[in-house]
């Protein structure tokens, strides 16, 4: 069989046709379904956002009312998934939670076999409601705080504040949460959704897919990233030190500064933009606010000398700090976004399948080896 | 950037360098570490094709006799863990099961976050004991037996029936078990491994990695063709039809014949002569003994109607049948061996690590699509 070396990591290979997401690396553009993501984080709302990514299109009003609905709905979890969670060591981590809950969740749902369209349409309601339901309850149980119930008349993003907190979130709050939430919803092939594709095309369940994307979006190469950047201005804020010197300490010493540069962009990752300006609205009168100035000394810094871009992760490291969120919550609340994309992307994978299944080119000991008895090796 | 157009499913695209399995799909050849696999099926054990699939060479007899110590040493799990399970719904399937248990694993090992080599294989041990006795467990818990607690004396084979049965395997039993361990242990990138490689690659644990290749498992496509297989025995018991003309009616109705050819193999899987000399063997004296005769009947008329070989799952149906084993474990079990070439490629992975990121071709709406306000849609 004739076959094709790929660059290492898959680099600028084209693994699959999609209709979801377009990315101009080298001209900084993300778009969902055509739209630039510019439009998007001005103009629309997460759950809209969700509606053109499933359904290819903008919804009407009557159809953004269905889906808002639909999604509300789906804010229910069977009691047992609590009692999984208890069974767990408190030093669980959130990311080990969330992946065992969410693999836990096909259990209880009706339309685990049933991978047509519909079904996988039904499941993405639920997993997008009960992945934001399992963060919140997660941090609440460990907490030692009583879970809060749903609230159906929030928003997506409203409700998840209100469930984590039991507060009501301020307009500008759930503003900002809304926004992080439509920004960090797709982004092409990235590790976790070609993962998710990798497991949806042996036609096993969508439940599989996330349950394997949220293992890869776990690793610090992919969603970890702005949890690192929080514990280097965290790490800066303890010594007392000047963010740049930090960093020029750092760069000497070979470590590398998390939050910049990414496989895709070679300029501005377009999500950057937006993220700067919500950390910087957030940092006016708040004592957490030197997180946002250190962040831009340092992008300033890093851009200079090294010639890198902020990425997605830089600014949202301050912006979840400054809305309150737990450092180790960034990871779980990127996967609370990211399951938008990732169910168009098993929807449409289901839609025209074909099991992926690579080469690998074989370096190990020359075929036949000998088999040699053990007792004479 | 410039991108390679893969063909659909990356079908020949040479996705990783890896030293751990050499297939030849054209001469048949299937090699772990350059070993024959005809080789190691006649001689080797589950325990020896391991540490050779790990270690990269045949063990000595020392070598050996600590393998087999720190295998049987990993079979403990924290008592959680059945709290896990016993809190899914009994409909559950064990697939399931085993993936949200093998994700809860991961909360109890204390090298959790710890990628390192030594690491990886002090937990690709507890791995392997412990997938085998999750599916043991699962198996006892539904039908209300009581555990079966893992007796360190008996090899990993004859140790897994042990648990499941509660009783001492037979040597054919358990000879018959470890041969299929063998055979199913690696096979290079398929699916499920180059999930756990897609997962591990952003540095994630090998947990998140096996978890998300269970899920892969998990899929018809992939590991469900055993247990459709032996589906359509049972249907032909039912029916009383002759097995040549059901699978006739079947192939006049455009049905496909689960357990025949191979995305990698031209000619015949090399894992399925073994596995047809196990189901003859196991035929001897049997009322089930007709599985086989049936089996083999039908690899005939579909090598002659359609030049199709048998695949490895064909006759592994039959044989786990004529052990004893429940329709719903076959995929589990398949698990169970997998682990090793899993564990293997995993380590492999994190030793020479790149993202694995691919690119997808953009077919969607042309960009940029305009944003049109939702009082105007």
């Amino acid at each position: 069989m004739s076959t094709i070396v790929a660059p290492k990591g898959l680099e600028g290979i084209v693994a699959a046709n999609s209709g979801i997401c377009w990315i101009d690396g080298d001209a900084g553009v993300l778009a969902y379904r055509g739209i630039d993501i510019h439009e998007l984080a001005v103009r629309s709302t997460f759950e809209e956002t969700t509606y053109l990514l499933w359904f290819g299109k903008l919804p009407t009003t009557t159809e953004l009312a269905n889906f808002k609905a639909n999604l509300a709905a789906a804010r229910m979890m069977a009691p047992h998934i609590t009692e999984v969670m208890s069974a767990l060591p408190s030093s669980a981590t959130p990311m080990e939670v969330l992946r065992t809950a969410v693999s836990a969740l096909s259990t209880f749902d009706e339309d685990e076999k049933d991978c047509s369209y519909e079904a996988n349409v039904r499941k993405s309601f639920r997993l997008t409601a009960q992945i934001a339901m399992i963060v919140a309850n997660f941090d609440r149980l460990r907490k030692k705080k009583p879970l809060v119930e749903p609230n159906p008349t929030l928003s997506h993003a409203g409700n998840f504040l209100w469930m984590l907190t039991g507060e009501k979130p301020t307009e500008t709050a759930e503003k900002t949460f809304d926004l992080a939430l439509i920004l960090h919803a797709e982004h092409e092939l990235n590790a976790s959704t070609f993962a998710a594709r990798v497991i949806a095309a042996t036609l096993s369940d969508i439940h599989s897919a996330i349950t394997g994307a949220i293992g890869a979006l776990k690793g610090p190469l992919h969603g970890g990233a702005n949890e690192a950047v929080m514990l280097m201005l965290m790490e800066i804020d303890r010594l007392g030190e000047d963010p740049v010197e930090y960093v020029k300490t750092q760069l000497v010493a070979k470590k590398k500064i998390s939050g910049f540069g990414h496989r895709v962009y070679t300029t501005e990752d377009p999500r950057a933009t937006h993220l700067r300006k919500m950390s910087e609205q957030l940092s006016k009168g708040t004592s957490k606010g030197k997180y946002y100035e250190w962040s831009s000394q340092i992008e300033k810094f890093v851009k200079q000398e090294k010639r890198l871009n902020a990425n997605v992760d830089f600014y949202s490291a301050s912006t979840y700090t400054m809305l309150g969120i737990d450092i180790d919550l960034f990871t779980p609340i990127f996967a609370l976004s990211r399951i938008a994309g990732w169910a168009a992307h098993v929807i449409e994978q289901h839609q025209d399948n074909r099991l992926i299944r690579p080469r690998a080119d074989y370096i190990g000991p020359a075929y036949p080896a000998t088999y040699i008895p053990i007792t004479e090796r």
